[in-house]
């Protein structure tokens, strides 16, 4: 192990990161495991390179990795010169930690980074994982992980071999209000859950861009935000579907010439129905609800950057809103240094591949399709 | 033609019934159709019988008799002597306008009644229906109209034979914010149309009550309360569905042994996809939401007998709540005066009663369904 990290490990307690710690104004407490841990002193933390310098690592990301507290920005790998020099310059960084993608295995021998968190687009997660694996680093990928199963497989094998982690970037898993509705739904405070209504859609701009491209993207809404439905049916009650039907419409065969443009699909999940939607064809639903035997919660919206609002048969449920990608990647950073356990793994986003291939296959067939098991 | 009916026609204008004109207090005006109309004098009022003197007749239809304008309550039939008792005293009824179902046919003489409601259980609803047309009787029928579309025939065809009008119970059609909304989705006020999500559910209380016994009932919650959810996409899209998938969970096998319990839906109309859900399990969904090209509309609660509220891209959908029994009654019998057009024929619920068969047949075997067509 890194001595650095080795070093770490001594002074750092047992518990989930949390960049910000969130004030509850709802009915409800914060979720238990958010903890305000202090920021580590600069040089111990641990080393982030950013590969993919699209508008999630522009926006979203970089920025939140000046508000991490475990980890922070040391390298960068772009095939974009212009932006090499503007992140450069922007975030403070000397030629040897800026990457193209002839040059990135090269990481290996960068100190500087522990963890590579790839940004590219679906099709080229799987390749760059396998990487930066190989090259020794801890990778973080962008969900969804991969554009198969298949994939999904050999992402979780090169950093089984390598002894690196693999970790999935499902942020809502670390965001308050999702927390507390999953901390509802355990504790049974409505009792148990009987239905979820979950969708996510949004409408899609410029007709060229990746998303549009199945190579790259391996498939539409469902692969690009459906999958958070799914998530929240998945976290919500710990189960796996047994059965999926899906339907879909196509009303731009040119536009969506090579993606899905809108999906309904259900699944029986255990005890539990689930109805979920997705679309790039409009602005469509951003929420889930669950309804249990003794009320009912969710949150709508429930899956942007912030604004996040909750309500249930109790009253509201009400935090302040964090960034999800510094809470994700300070957990990431903490599972390195403490050996703790990792909340979302590489089999974390092959499970959920293996439902969207079955929500893909319902969808073609016109068949009731139970998932293929990991 | 009854001379009383003859007379009427000559003073009476050609407009939509409605017996308390509904406020508006959203940011949207009243549905078109929405008239206040002077009451009849009470001895130009249409008669009207009431099959079946249940919780429905007696909470909610005998009430909307006293305020309908058109129509008023002459006559009942019960099998059970106390209700006959009590109905008799309590809305002033003289012995020869009380039936029991073995001298239901003596009807046919009763000068009083022009209308026969039948307000039976679902399983019961054609053969009374038959029997109200034979006996010269314009009908009006709870929904679910039957328990199989071959019943359905077989109703529209009595009263195709005996001239007489057969309307169907759907009383949101009659609801100014459903109307509002049929306007909104019409007039494109949002845009096409592209999705629509909706449901109803309810937790049910005595497991001997006849919604659970499949001859009575002819199935669970999507025959009783799913299909006003089936209804809301029927009467905003204007469209049928082309294609269906379900899923159905079932929980408790001894409550549930002869109907379904919950039921998750998929319907392709044309270019909306819609997204459905019914239960007997848990006080679920009561809603619809239309998401469109350019903005959303939708009501929750939707289908009370009261308290329904709207609310859209634009601002709140909100009106006077009105009695929708006595609504859909002063149309029923302005068509009848009038001649105009029923807004909701035997033809609607057959329609709906061939789209419940084919859910159940996608439930039942994972297959997409088409429904046979009318």
């Amino acid at each position: 192990m890194n001595p650095k990290i080795e070093n770490r490990r001594a002074f750092l307690h047992q518990s989930a990161a949390l960049s910000t710690a969130a004030a509850a104004t709802g009915v409800f407490g914060l979720p238990e495991l958010y903890a305000n841990q202090p920021a580590l002193p600069d040089d111990e933390k641990l080393g982030v390179a950013l590969v993919g310098l699209g508008s999630l690592s522009t926006n979203q990301i970089a920025p939140a990795l000046q508000k991490t507290k475990r980890c922070k920005l040391t390298a960068i790998v772009s095939g974009t010169p212009a932006k090499q020099e503007k992140w450069a310059k922007q975030y403070d960084l000397t030629p040897e930690h800026i990457y193209d993608y002839e040059t990135f295995d090269k990481i290996a021998e960068d100190e500087s980074v522990d963890i590579v968190y790839v940004v590219l687009p679906n099709g080229m997660h799987c390749e760059y994982t396998v990487r930066a694996a190989k090259a020794g680093k801890h990778v973080f990928c962008e969900k969804p992980m991969a554009i198969s199963s298949v994939e999904c497989r050999q992402m979780i094998d090169a950093c089984r071999k390598a002894e690196r982690l693999l970790g999935i970037g499902y942020r809502c898993q670390f965001e308050p209000h999702h927390l507390k509705c999953m901390e509802l739904a355990k504790s049974k405070e409505f009792g148990e859950i009987k239905e979820i209504i979950a969708g996510f859609g949004f409408k899609i701009g410029d007709p060229k861009q990746w998303r549009l491209n199945k190579k790259l993207a391996g498939g539409g809404p469902l692969m690009d935000v459906g999958i958070y439905a799914l998530q929240a049916c998945r976290y919500l009650t710990g189960l796996e579907p047994d059965l999926i039907t899906a339907t879909e419409t196509k009303t731009d065969p040119v536009k969506f010439a090579e993606v899905e443009e809108t999906l309904a699909w259900t699944m029986k999940m255990g005890d539990v129905t689930c109805s979920c939607n997705t679309t790039y064809a409009f602005n469509g639903v951003n929420n889930f609800h669950a309804y249990c035997d003794n009320g009912n919660f969710g949150l709508e919206p429930a899956y942007g950057y912030g604004g996040i609002k909750g309500k249930s048969s109790k009253g509201p449920i009400e935090f302040e809103q964090v960034d999800h990608f510094a809470a994700e990647l300070d957990h990431f950073a903490e599972c390195i240094t403490e050996g703790t356990e990792l909340k979302v793994p590489g089999e974390e986003g092959l499970q959920d591949l293996l439902i969207l291939e079955a929500i893909f296959k319902a969808a073609e067939s016109g068949l009731a399709v139970k998932p293929e098991s990991m």
